[in-house]
């Protein structure tokens, strides 16, 4: 089968390589359908994600078509139509009882990571039965691929993680792919403001048409007045960090209002300052999160009954053989104006 | 009336003042029975609090009568025994509706700070009807005055926020009296382990006694690694910051578990180092919080209840012609084994 | 000034009675410029309501203009425009510091019903701090009368109480005002289903217009059937019972789905029947509730940022000396199709 | 293998049965070494229990030693020492998911019930990986017992669906096993005052012993009035209804405090009155609850660290070949004062 592999800092190519098969009782092989990019996958090419080794198939987002499945696999039989999490779930350990599957002991983001990915005709899927999700009849599959990572993310790190609620007022700092995500995600909660802050004036423009009430370049290094002025000076109750870079962290702690929330999403190479000799008496939180994918079933509730469309996440179309002009043209989004490319297999 | 002046940074004396007055229809006027010092007052004489001028009367803490109430109190009269909150509270602005009495846009933390104080025959107290609480016949007015700030600052910036629960693993970082009170009211929601983590081996020895499963020493730099080693390499589901520098925060950092908490009480004068290259994905909190005070009516009906003794925090006693006295004790806490000190008017 | 005046079991009138006057240090007196009728208001006319005396005026709705304060009153001043809430809260006492207002000690639901209410020119508001709402510039406040009672109540006993969900399957039982602020404000939070079940066809015409996905009429006894039809034989998470009476509660017993709630509204005359035989393993939550008000800063700040538009529950305008028609079209709602009538004073 | 058997309405007898073997790759067989009874196993004896069949081995608690395990089951081997939970769950299934293991689509309460149960010398249980929980060493297995079924019953179904909270005020009525576990698990949150309400002298004398501050014989039918005395006329903001018959429940009804809490634990065979006429407004909860052992972690780290001794619920002690006899001690509560029996197998 034809499949993307890693083959070390700054490389990568199209391989053909052997289908593969079944290696534990709770496997699945799912033959993929349809596949999508994500800037961690970026991240691997760049060398910054130590876990994943040359020679890896990248990709941990998908649906498809259960082709085999493991002795121990109850949920699921060949044929089965699913959508493919980002995160592999065991179900039994601490953590995925707990709902953090994000750190279950024998799963957790491996797929094209430590395991060989789905950016490929097929994909082996640990932990099946708490890891796939069934694809319900006559549902748009172009939209379910957003539900593999990034709508969970923007959903569960931003959302989840800021507390929104009817009536508030949010900002998110980053109107790349997940930061929109949230924004979409956000609107479940129906927040009174949602303020979208970013240095590249299309992905604003694409942000008020996701829903934005109000958006900010912060090119000038004027966001935090920006904010102020639009808060009446009292900040925000959710400030969503998805960038991922101190100077965006900044900005969240500068704009967060008494007794709201810093909701990080954003993936960070490098430290960053926290200012509680400010912030220690401003009754403020701040959470960090991988994703969970423990909502994908409310998730998929309200791509069904059309509450969202993740669909409009989606820029450009190529098939699996043109995948490297996938990569290419979402390496360079700022003049792609990529948000995600779908790739079909 | 005899009062602890602040002159200026280093300086404080007792000075003659005039008995205050009803200033706003929401004012009482109370004659203050024990008062205690707080580590803020000395944050204060030191210079460090820039709200509190010169020529202040110090102190937010205490219980004692009321004698005078201004036309708009209903809930209190003169004669009533009363403890002193040292929040005031409007109980009408949008901060105090959510509970949050500590950013009151009339009140929070002004006691001692940018009004007169406690450590006084006398005190105003402004919003009276929401910053008194009265006194249950028969309770013991030395454990109360521990319910002024110690005990509501320990437990909700610490336990509350850190959500300590049953069965739940828990390393407070300093045991001086704030953490000392989150030691003693984290014992409320039955965790499985409490560790003191402190360089003051007399402080841990306290410690033991008030109800730590476990102590550390820190001075040797090796305190992560002590907590680690405890909790099967895992980490604590909460760390309770009680000192309020940067070094004891990045040992909250290198302790907490995936998924866990970091409850700020500490109060910082400089920025602290957020390591999130390695805590994007740990699925952590931090809170911050000044002590909003809302948790009084609970803690007086645990400590009627017997559930917990403030009066253990009381280590020396003093009249308030002696307050001088008080201050050198309870400032050279490291030679005196000083926790509160208790003065009575 | 112009008053509807109760006059014993089954008699009102319009009076003349003397403008109020500040009888406390927290009132103020409010000229009323529109107000509405309650269900409630029908229930007292029909002698139900035994706090309610002859000779009382009537009415808990309503917007209007600040004409005096009281001694106390820190947050109004005459000429502020304000919505006044049906739920008078001291904000003092237990009850109110735990935002359960409805229960104020010395307030809670009082307005045209203890003392004078709304349906007249002029109103005493007490504990007005805490009892009354600036109207935003610009704001509708045709709309903000309904923020009074209706959408609050709706929203907090209904929605809240019923903790609806993002992808969740809601039902709700009765399409009356009441039911319809429920639907309204349950849209929120983005469920996947909101089935409304009433046995008059006009309303749940009405129901589908403001956002039901299904609409059942009950009239044949087969409603548990149908919804358990919708839901795959599951039931649904929220069942909100707005009427009253033992069928509709029993019919919400009948499908909620296991782990679901059940949030009652209505206003009950007599006890229902419970079973508990079959329910007890079912893991459900039951939950009552006089509204609270607790929302009201929430829900003007989704009117305000036009999440919501709850205008179109008005379908009749009157002017104040015409309310005993507003009162025979509001009584006649099933051939009138009235759901709230607005009365301009 | 020697196992007490149903053999319908009435009647049960210790039979020979061969030594269950692995159904399913999710089955272990577990070699029981501890075992007990539960009031269901009198139910299901009295004939009220239609799932459970003759011919059906009783039992749904107990300790042991896993013997074999199939293909699918990672979690444990042959050799480890095992705590039986009464609940099996998939771990898979949308209840599952949402820790709701009582409703689990393949499991949930079928040990003793729709399978074999653990009153024998073996027993298989199905989704081992998620329903059995490893002994930690040096535990005392006899305390374990009480995890399987009670400990869990009464702390999920009565203390945390009650929102016990530090400072509260509870009641528990029926001083029966389960109602005890209630009151043991209560204090994890160290409520001011915990009434226990029976009609038997003898256990309210053990319920002092267990925690209890105040008891109450409700055999004069003035139990509720006792309560509003010791309440100063407020109720109880946890009653806790252990019992399962309409006096009982009716009892809640009448102690709870407005914005309290009813958390039935009890077994209904009848319905029961629901006076909504009067707590309509009083902004009450209800919540049922099949045990879900999703806290069985929790509790085993309380036991670990010695918060609870749940040995103390064990009165009387058999071993399997005179399980009849503990049958009959059980069964005759009120004259042999058993609470729970300890079987050894």
């Amino acid at each position: 089968m034809k499949a993307l592999v890693y083959q070390g800092t700054g490389k990568k190519a199209v391989e053909d390589r052997p289908i593969p098969e079944i290696a534990a009782p709770g496997d699945a092989i799912v033959k993929i359908a349809k596949t999508t990019i994500c800037g961690t996958d970026l991240h691997i090419l760049k060398g910054d994600v130590s876990t994943c080794e040359p020679g890896r198939v990248l990709g941990h987002e998908g649906v498809g078509v259960v082709t085999k499945v493991g002795s121990a696999v109850t949920a699921f039989q060949p044929g089965d139509r699913v959508l493919i999490s980002c995160i592999s779930a065991c179900g039994k350990c601490e953590y995925c009882r707990k709902g953090m599957y994000s750190h279950c002991t024998t799963g957790g983001w491996i797929l094209g990571n430590r395991i060989d990915g789905t950016q490929a005709e097929y994909v082996r899927v640990p932990h099946a039965d708490t890891s796939l999700y069934k694809i319900p009849a006559g549902a748009d599959e172009e939209a379910l691929v957003m539900l593999s990572d990034i709508l969970p993310t923007g959903f569960e790190c931003g959302v989840l993680n800021g507390k929104i609620e009817p009536g508030s007022t949010v900002a998110i700092v980053g109107a790349g792919p997940v930061g929109l995500a949230s924004l979409l995600t956000a609107q479940f909660y129906s927040p009174a403001e949602l303020i979208m802050i970013d240095v590249d004036d299309n992905r604003l423009a694409m942000a008020r048409q996701f829903g934005a009430t109000a958006t900010i370049n912060s090119s000038d290094g004027k966001a935090a007045e920006s904010v102020k002025k639009m808060t009446g000076d009292r900040g925000v109750d959710t400030a969503v960090e998805a960038v991922g870079v101190p100077a965006t962290f900044l900005l969240c702690e500068d704009i967060v209002a008494p007794g709201g929330t810093i909701a990080n999403v954003g993936v960070h190479g490098v430290k960053v300052d926290l200012h509680l000799e400010r912030l220690w008496s401003h009754n403020i939180t701040i959470t960090t999160r991988l994703v969970d994918t423990v909502t994908t079933p409310m998730l998929l509730k309200t791509v069904q009954s059309r509450k969202i469309d993740p669909k409009r996440l989606i820029t450009h179309r190529f098939t699996l053989d043109r995948i490297l002009d996938a990569y290419d043209t979402f390496g360079k989004a700022a003049t792609t104006h990529a948000l995600k490319v779908l790739i079909e297999a």
